[in-house]
């Protein structure tokens, strides 16, 4: 009995909802209502949109936005995230099903449910196993690299919707050869009505908001109402459609789109199938948690609030599943609809449970208005919305910063436009770790002197330093592990080779964060060589946490003195002329 | 002209016998012999040995240690190295040939003399390229597992030529499966041959030195001639053979050895081959040159010279292809018989280039008297040598040194043992590389405070130190990047959260030596949030380099006042009560 209480009491931090829901009170209600009602506004035309970007049918999207923003209200522990089909995992989720069946087919959304299945399951599981961390080796660069080049990669694809063509590729050079081609076929009503849908979106973005607040609007209400801009694009086309019968004159509709909830479903049970999407799943599963966690910080911090990343990957593991039985396709935490959430002043994830009613309504009695929105203007919410992820001025800084992360957009982005996004990601991870690797194994070395008047040791290049010619004082600028151990000895033969009055060698090990069992070898090589040549080998300002470690070792017995506390009383104690020099006096002993 | 002149200059490094050439002399001639008659007794049974390790038959042995002998005097920085076929090398051979052909054929022959090939061209390629560097990922614990566990499986593999069965397996499980199905078969006599030539040669090793030096001979005769043991036992048990008749009684011996010089072969043009040959190519290049690098450096510091790994590889690149040329296989540069030429006294390569002479009269006129030698003596020689590179003592040493060392030891020797040499390596490598990711991606952050009397800090949980409420000093012992940025993050965080009182956090960048574009993006978060609830950021001690860097930042911009020289500087300028508190007054300005 008490060991179930116990567990029951260790349950709690795992449901956040716990927490909030006991101090839940009227006004915050109020609050998190008129948040969903914009949020639900805004979440239709993108859910629709999404889904026909996964190349799932339009009700799809309805269906991944009700039951999983319920789970993540119950695990989540982001006050105002909202999940559900976001852009870079649709374009994803089409990638990876695309190899194993013909989009718009009900075999192919069997595909995307089984998706959201194993994604939900990769989540839950690395949740569990608190992998977290796993998610911070997708450095920034990648990720900003990686987005901005899927934000290309679907503006592409969506540009075919826009001029009434067909076109397929697997990557950007294949999209574009294949619209080059179609271009004299271009349907000229699709295209003008998809033209105009994308220069009113942008300039609803970039023109609406300034107008509103100079007609009197306070500013953020002023925001919200232009984020609702694609609904008038969407309200205004679909009617226009329907008067001027445009379907009869060729142009594209969504069509029927079947009313009702969101059906109960079943991933596909074929071990063959979920070996051939595990990696995809597992792709889907860390670029989801990742912008959804850099989502929801951004937001909580803004409130003094925090966000846990493993009970996030629960949450979103839990979101996912629930997409799986209930007829959607992966989803994660959104940017763009959790600013808005959060800037329409949702207070808890309630404001996501009145999102899903509202959602479901819509996918109750909104969706037979729907068959004469054109998919052109689909297209054009599209295009704006991810025209806004595209960044390339991280190319610009990154190359001023380092050239290290520079190479690793770029190499993120080339990869993700030429070999599509999942090869994209696993070059722009494998890179940067490389470059990363490569970065540790050549370790920078400072000979380093006394800063006059101070006890501070400074490199000798790059400062004005007092230093004796028996003495060389090194301070080795990265942790000693085996692939760059050897760079130490190489540094040290030639540094005594070419002084031949030295006696002491010390090393200042405040950069040395660890030594691994190769390091401390090679520490012992270079110890028993200089003890050859007459030559004393000191350490200076080693870490407690390498400190406990070299305790036992024949380093330390070999060592002659000391482990000096600072650098300063080592020279202070090898060379107390260097400090009379100075006109200090040793004042320290060791 | 003058760019033929440079150019045939700046070759004058990548020839080393231009410098020890000029200088020869009497009396290094006669040292040179004497170590290539000692090193030419011992090579000639190592050679047929390994040869049949490798699957290839016994001469193979003899033609792969003439020509690199000589390629590597021309071209290896290492006065002692002795190049030919060696155990592990040999073992990876068999291991990568077994796939394409049949142990014995012509045709297994031939795969053998194009590995050669690829080998002597991948590490060609990688000398020139200044790829050296590449070897140190290779940690000291990965190779100590691997060529411990190689021993173990090439032990393993003899034992069914000391018993006399067929026993064939591509692990240690099944090679012990397959002895222990077949102990009913063994051959008496073979094993009884076996066994004797074991024991003698256990007891030479261990028992012979001591003996010798107790009748008298001086300790470095006695070291030499106890080397001379295998040769001691082939004599004998040949002679024994030939005599008794044991071939009749179904002892395996050598057989028909061809006398002559090495053959002029030609590897095969055949791309598909080439490319399946890549990967383990590639493997037995990097384990040859680490293997063939660390003796030489272990023997150039007795005394006081040095070795030039990309130099090694051009070296090893040349004698690879030589043997790939002349009928051999995979080559590097031996322990043993490079401890042997040392102890011998070998003074330049001449001594090699002796030695290869000693190996072609031996190939020319011994070859016949080889006939009646029996496999399971060869076994016996290779298990004795083998055995000596089992040194499972390492894995107590990690053990208590370093847990992630003690892992990646054990993860190569487990699936080398249980995999192969290959997947053994490659797995070795891909743990100790992830284990390092792993440490690094959590770095160790301490709280500081000044250590009384001093301008030093240290941690405030190992140190009795003096720290100000209003002031949080820490120091993060690791580089940022992207793997670990976020530690930070949440860590500065938690602090701030516990700490009402606090106006200043100071910290010390003494052990960061890199801060990539993420770090300095999470950098820019903290020091946005700290703003934001009214408490300071400053820098202390960033370090050169990388202060060069941070120079044009946001970061920078937006930080209130200077970046400190010093920590002591910045708790001096911040907290002047501290410094009173510890009767030094504030003597130094920021």
């Amino acid at each position: 009995m008490r060991a179930a209480a116990k567990k029951a009491a260790s349950l709690l931090p795992s449901l956040p909802i716990l927490g909030w829901g006991r101090q839940y009170g009227r006004e915050t209600l109020i609050s998190d209502l008129v948040a969903a009602l914009i949020v639900t506004i805004m979440l239709i035309p993108q859910s629709l949109a999404y889904a026909l970007l996964a190349g799932l049918p339009p009700e799809v999207g309805l269906y991944a936005s009700v039951a999983p923003l319920l789970l993540y209200a119950v695990f989540g522990t982001s006050r105002v995230l909202a999940v559900g089909p976001v852009a870079v995992v649709s374009l994803m989720t089409a990638a990876a099903i695309g190899q194993h069946a013909v989009a718009g087919t009900p075999a192919y959304w069997a595909v995307a449910i089984t998706l959201a299945f194993l994604s939900g399951a990769i989540l839950l599981l690395m949740g569990v196993l608190r992998l977290g961390f796993l998610a911070n080796f997708l450095s920034h660069p990648v990720i900003s690299g990686f987005i901005s080049a899927s934000g290309l990669l679907i503006a592409a694809s969506q540009l075919k919707t826009l001029m009434g063509v067909k076109a397929e590729g697997h990557n950007f050079i294949e999209l574009t050869q294949a619209l080059i081609l179609q271009a004299p076929h271009t349907h000229g009503l699709t295209l003008v009505v998809g033209v105009l849908a994308t220069a009113f979106l942008f300039w609803v973005r970039k023109g609406l908001k300034p107008l509103l607040i100079r007609l009197g609007l306070k500013a953020r209400l002023a925001d919200v109402l232009a984020k609702a801009g694609p609904v008038a694009a969407i309200a205004v086309t679909t009617v226009l459609a329907w008067a001027l019968d445009w379907k009869g004159q060729g142009l594209k509709v969504v069509g029927n789109v079947p009313q009702g909830l969101p059906p109960l479903t079943l991933p596909v049970w074929d071990l063959a199938l979920w070996q051939s999407l595990a990696v995809p799943a597992l792709l889907i599963s860390v670029v989801g948690f990742v912008e959804s966690v850099s989502v929801g910080q951004t937001l909580a911090a803004k409130r003094r609030q925090r966000i846990e990343p493993n009970q996030e990957l629960v949450a979103l593991g839990a979101s996912n599943l629930s997409a799986a039985f209930t007829g959607g396709f992966p989803v994660t935490g959104g940017f763009a609809r959790s600013v808005v959430n959060f800037d329409a002043g949702a207070q808890t994830p309630a404001a996501g449970v009145y999102t899903a009613v509202g959602i479901t309504l819509a996918s109750l009695f909104l969706t037979p208005a729907l068959h004469f929105l054109p998919q052109a203007t689909l297209a054009a919410t599209i295009i704006v919305a991810v025209l806004s992820l595209v960044d390339l001025r991280i190319l610009k800084r990154t190359w001023g910063y380092s050239r290290p992360d520079f190479i690793a957009v770029l190499a993120t982005m080339l990869t993700t436009l030429a070999q599509g996004v999942e090869v994209g990601l696993v070059v722009g991870v494998a890179v940067s770790l490389a470059l990363f690797l490569h970065r540790t194994s050549r370790p920078h070395i400072a000979t380093v002197g006394l800063v006059p008047g101070t006890e501070h040791f400074r490199n000798v290049l790059r400062h004005d330093v007092l230093v004796d010619p028996q003495i060389l004082s090194l301070r080795v600028d990265e942790s000693l592990y085996f692939a760059n151990a050897r760079a130490l000895e190489d540094y040290i033969n030639d540094a005594v080779a070419e002084r031949p009055s030295l006696r002491h060698v010390v090393l200042q090990c405040s950069a040395i964060n660890d030594i691994d069992a190769s390091a401390l070898e090679s520490l012992e090589a270079i110890e028993h060589r200089l003890r050859d040549s007459g030559i004393a080998l000191h350490l200076s300002e080693v870490k407690g946490p390498v400190m406990d470690r070299l305790k036992d070792t024949d380093l330390l017995r070999h060592l002659q003195g000391p482990i000096f506390l600072t650098h300063f009383q080592a020279i202070t104690f090898l060379s107390p002329q260097l400090l009379r020099k100075q006109g200090m006096g040793p004042t320290l002993k060791p």
